[in-house]
């Protein structure tokens, strides 16, 4: 069996389900360009299965895997990522080529930041779709997520942020430098979103040091968010209740 | 401390958190007015925990749980919710009445139907913001979710339907009955949006018998769903990506 196994945002996410099947694996990969722990390490996670994890990366995940799960036909082999699976397409792609080859898999899922953002204060349902802020790239700067945030505060509903890792892949991104980059392209637009709306600026969900901050663009700014991983949260329309709840909740 | 504590859609999503938590609580408290486990009993989860757990109802939460959140300033209480927490505004007003009573508090999150979502092989950031499809009463049939999941198909997303709990609060809505009500404000409104949409229909999220259908509406209704909770996706515009994965994901 292959199993895809989400284990949240820090060791102590880890469900009983996925110890037990952890358990039961011949082979434990961990892919880590997508996001990483806000707390804990890889080391006190091999410590907590009793098990050694191997570390793999992009290229392989995409281009290799097929190998391992070939594996997976007749042991157990699984991939383990951060937060809950399947939000990057890459590992939709893996379930797709078990079911071409033949390869009985599972999904476990885990405990991701979306989990969080009702401790906010800001009610659920009033979340429209998620975007990605993507740092700009010489040939390639997308502002399409931008559009997105525009299209869920017309209908009055906020937008999940999450923020990419940077170009270079060796650091995430920042609130602050999420914010610089909305407001390059605000600039270019000559819109003023970012400046009427509240925002929530969320930094390592899950830990000790967990942060949850409200306020204007100026407010974030200045703000020293100090753990990740971090992700921003553009309000729509605020009902009374959420006001006071993001007021009571965030600091 | 007051733990507001996410226990997941059966006992094994417990998570590592969650458990030695709850080793340190005086008083555990289960309201399950909102949901139930797709697996797995309330007898499995006090022997897993090796603890008593105190069934609670949604008049003790929403009017009297004020005694146990004294009690949380000098011991430990928990609150277990079926799910992720928060989703429920009884529980923000909860916390908030933490911040304003000076009880300290923990969120602790846990696995919901969310994290199951892109396991039918939707992208997760197409979805729009989502809705729970309400049982008409007497004096009182709301329908604005139906114009929430139009918003949603204009801007091409999907629409996650959480299915509520019938009026006798005894039953949780089912697929098949959250469609009727759907045709019906469609056959009001003269509207043709389901016969329109690939449907996806998602039962027992994380049990062994878990079944997500595509199909159409007749395709759904003809279906045989047997286990809870249920919930209903309506498509919006499919990528040739999104409908190769549905195709190999659901049944």
């Amino acid at each position: 069996m292959f199993y895809l196994v989400g284990i949240g945002l820090k060791p102590e996410h880890l469900t009983l389900e996925a110890q037990n099947i952890l358990k039961e694996c011949s082979e434990i990969y961990l892919e880590r360009y997508t996001s990483q722990y806000s707390e804990g390490s890889f080391e006190f996670l091999e410590a907590l299965l009793g098990r050694k994890v191997i570390l793999t990366d992009r290229h392989e995940v995409e281009n290799e895997f097929g190998k391992k799960l070939q594996k997976a036909k007749s042991g157990n082999v699984a991939l383990l990522v951060f937060g809950n699976a399947l939000t990057a397409t890459t590992h939709i792609q893996l379930l797709l080529d078990c079911r071409k080859f033949k390869v009985p898999f599972s999904f476990i899922p885990g405990i991701s930041l979306t989990n969080f953002i009702a401790l906010s204060g800001l009610q659920e349902y009033k979340f429209g779709r998620s975007v990605t802020i993507v740092q700009p790239e010489a040939n390639y700067s997308p502002d399409s997520f931008y559009d997105f945030i525009k299209e869920n505060q017309k209908l009055g509903l906020h937008s999940l942020c999450f923020l990419d890792i940077k170009q270079e892949k060796k650091k995430l991104l920042s609130i602050k430098e999420a914010l610089g980059i909305l407001e390059v392209i605000e600039g270019k637009r000559k819109d003023s979103l970012l400046k009427k709306s509240v925002l929530v600026g969320i930094a390592g969900a899950g830990s000790s040091k967990m942060q949850i901050k409200a306020g204007s663009v100026n407010d974030l700014k200045r703000f020293s968010f100090n753990s990740f991983p971090q992700a921003l949260i553009i309000c729509g329309s605020l009902s009374e209740k959420e006001r006071e709840a993001l007021n009571a909740l965030s600091v």
